[in-house]
């Protein structure tokens, strides 16, 4: 047969586990949706169809709830770690694991009641991680996506080229708006290094990307990425690189002129919020001297 | 020809409208989705396409966008009311005038720069509102939808009906879950009456819906959601009645027995937090002696 | 206490079922999302907690699957009718049970394999019906949403009101698309009544809707819909009501003037195709003499 | 700074365009989703957002609606290679083009009147094609999402690895069902070679996954995913890699003995169509000799 078979990787995806930990009345929440991908000695079962090396899918979403009882989720992170290495060291076909998991956040909700146990989804941004074992390294991928933030005002966009196909004016005070999707490496890489605080290093790289958006005058949202790209890299020693995938969410002047009505920025001003199509920035923002690894693509237009 | 035309209505849906209104230095923000739907006596554009007695859809779109400058956005209910009041009075073919508004939240962001002009989306509910206005009186129904709420303890559900069907067996301990989506009529029905505080109502219904979640023993999901209906019925005197769509977000706690491991609630437990199916459970409470005039769908499943 | 307890209703919503039947070697698939609905006697569950009227919406899942066997799918509605039936005649609380249910199809994949037994998803429209009995009478509404069509002349748009906040051209040759939402009520109210062939009927529905609006020379959606509805009730005895949710699904000449291109419909043109706002038309067109049942709101916005 | 800036790249995302063709009365339509990222000599509006070098996103949109009027649309990839040219060749910063097209397909609606201006979204699977030219040499991969496929029958799972928490029994009689995720690259790197044609490639390639998926006796959806893709290799020479990302989309036979009913596949059987979890089957086939160069996520999770 002329073909090969190339890349290949197999789990059970979405798993969606929730611990609850209690501390005497006070109860804790974990909720995560953990998806599984194993590569390894697979060609049999592209082949054949032969599954004499093949962990079913079903066994590796059973391993997930398993393990949250055995270990608990102290961090996605961590959770992510027991798993990879459970299944390339455990399984001898199995050369490779990946695990990526979404975190959903929850806050108590105030009540006058006896214990906490009341919680409300925080809808905000889902919290990222990725876990890759390879039997002898690791590689750590945390991230966010869908914090949705604004300026209204000290973003302007001008004195770009102009071609046959250029109608759009300057702007001198524009909203800037973007939905925040962000994924950062970190360069521990094994068990013998000191293992980063995940939820620690979690909440600080979320506040240092808000008030980077926050104080960054931009002249354009490229600069706005990578002064939150660089605040990392420089603030945060855990993280290499960075990469963010930034829609520019258009919010577009009204033109009122026609109902004999102004509408400039100065005195608060009407704006129309465009769905499609917007701007897409994408850029990785990594520490001198170390190798990008973070894939281009993190969404797929 | 035998048949005849029933209810009718039309307008623009899903404006997207955000307004910035400027305090100095200090920026504020409003972030809706109006849509208008107009009734009256148009029976022409539908049986011989005439659009004499038609205001374009296009013209009820420019009109948000024009009050949004003109009149500003006090409270979503607010701007509702002159847009409703507006189409009916500027238009005799124009009888009835319903705007429906959906409202995101945005926090704004701590940072160190001058002025307050940053912000990030909320991302909890979407705060609701729908002003009917046909000419003499007023109806206001506000509401919210996609408040996820969870218990991790304090619920039950036994003692129900066993018929050949029943395979579910009595839970003495279980998380309730749900995604609050809630409607609720003001008694407010002309200009004369004295108008509520629109946000104020909304912070005080909101703040009782998820307390009196957090603080009812649950030996139901029905039971829970007429605790917070007659909550609000009781403590907002500007409101007669209240709707819910409740899904029960089902999570079932695994089975670990096969694994050697007990995942019983007492100790923290692993639960599987299920997509479909759900419980469905809707109802409306209202205030004694007054009529119910929210329809039974708030969802169409 | 001052509240009273109004409308409700509780049950399993989307039951997924796919149900195989064989004929040799030739397979059949039918393939529903099926939710239920259930009131009556309901008031303790939701005053005291106490259950003993309430069937478990377990249990009406179990009976889902557990009626799809018994009795197998012959059509969606006739399945929902074996449903209904069921829960108002064996338990003696629940006095009026309503049936939802998606219908989604699937084509055969033609192959030179022996045997009938490989799909494909159709994907255009979802098929719906909702069957209700209350212990003597019954009302099916059948419908579809989510069939998107699309004329590329034969449409205009003028002769409009114009008041201070028009600014919309008239248009003599434009685009009319939309995405069909339709809601259909048959006469049939009993068992003694001929029931109708509820499949020939959908087929023949869908084919008029269609043809109806293809064939319409429109001066605006509403007479589209008018079109279309008054098609149905003369074609289809079966049906006296059909209600209609059509977004006008804007698609925008572009203004190529600034790059020296002549954009006009008569040699071929370029649109853009927007996502929101919309304009949203509503109406039901009925038999006459007979009472419009199918509430106003088909969709949520 | 210690940071450097790695791949950048940006434009407009998701430019909706229609384009309508007159051939007398009879209409044609392309209806496509476009997306541009430009990469090049971008690191001054990163670093100082100096916009120098910036042709704005606004102006990529305005060329992809004039180039849809100047070339017309004659296949997605054509489409693209004209975009890609054009902003490599045209613009000395820009080194890199990669234009991304999604292309949902329409069908005719038969009706009694004069000419072929009406129709109906087809709505199977969405068509895509990613065209990147460097100024030298071109890359076009071509493929589709979303086309849901099922066998009730041929399809097997056992002789898998059993470990600690396996509890899967094995099945000798299950569904298999999927959505077909592809994407396949073309041999054809640049202008001198023989374009292939585009849609007829695509017309043959998505009958042979159909195909191939239909007539594969199945013991592993990695076998049947295996199957498809040689198949595409031995039989389309322009082919040269493909990439599936497949769900296997859980139909889970219903336990019906607690109603004292047989629920086995023999007979016609009931099953529980799941959501989540899923498993995740993701590979690449390659012709002998060739490089493999589509990454390994085509999804996100």
């Amino acid at each position: 047969m002329p073909t090969i078979l190339g890349q290949n990787q197999y789990g059970k995806a979405e798993n969606r586990v929730v611990k609850i930990t209690r501390d005497g009345a006070t109860h804790h929440i974990k909720d995560l949706n953990v998806s599984v991908s194993l590569s390894g000695d697979m060609d049999e079962v592209h082949l054949s169809g032969s599954n004499a090396n093949v962990l079913p899918t079903d066994t590796t979403k059973n391993t997930v709830y398993a393990f949250a009882k055995e270990y608990g989720i102290e961090s996605a992170e961590q959770f992510g770690i027991h798993l990879a290495r459970h299944f390339v060291t455990s399984q001898e076909p199995i050369h490779r694991a990946r695990i990526r998991i979404e975190e959903y956040a929850w806050e108590r909700i105030a009540n006058s009641g006896e214990g906490e146990h009341s919680f409300v989804r925080k809808g905000q941004e889902t919290r990222l991680a990725q876990i890759t074992f390879d039997g002898s390294s690791w590689e750590v991928v945390s991230g966010l996506k869908d914090l949705t933030v604004l300026n209204s005002t000290d973003s302007e966009f001008w004195g770009f080229v102009k071609d046959r196909y250029t109608t759009l004016p300057e702007a001198h005070d524009r909203i800037l708006a973007t939905d925040i999707s962000a994924r950062w490496r970190f360069n521990w890489s094994g068990d013998e290094g000191e293992m980063p605080d995940w939820d620690a290093s979690y909440e600080q790289t979320r506040r240092h990307l808000l008030e980077a958006f926050a104080e960054t005058y931009s002249l354009s949202l490229q600069q706005t990425l990578h002064a939150m790209g660089a605040r990392i890299i420089e603030h945060r020693g855990e993280i290499d690189e960075i990469r963010f995938s930034l829609p520019n969410k258009h919010h577009f002047l009204v033109d009122l002129a026609p109902f004999a009505l102004k509408n400039d920025t100065a005195d608060g001003a009407v704006y129309f919020a465009a769905d499609r199509p917007y701007g897409l920035i994408e850029a990785t923002v990594l520490r001198d001297g170390r190798e990008a690894r973070i894939p281009a693509d993190l969404t797929n237009l």
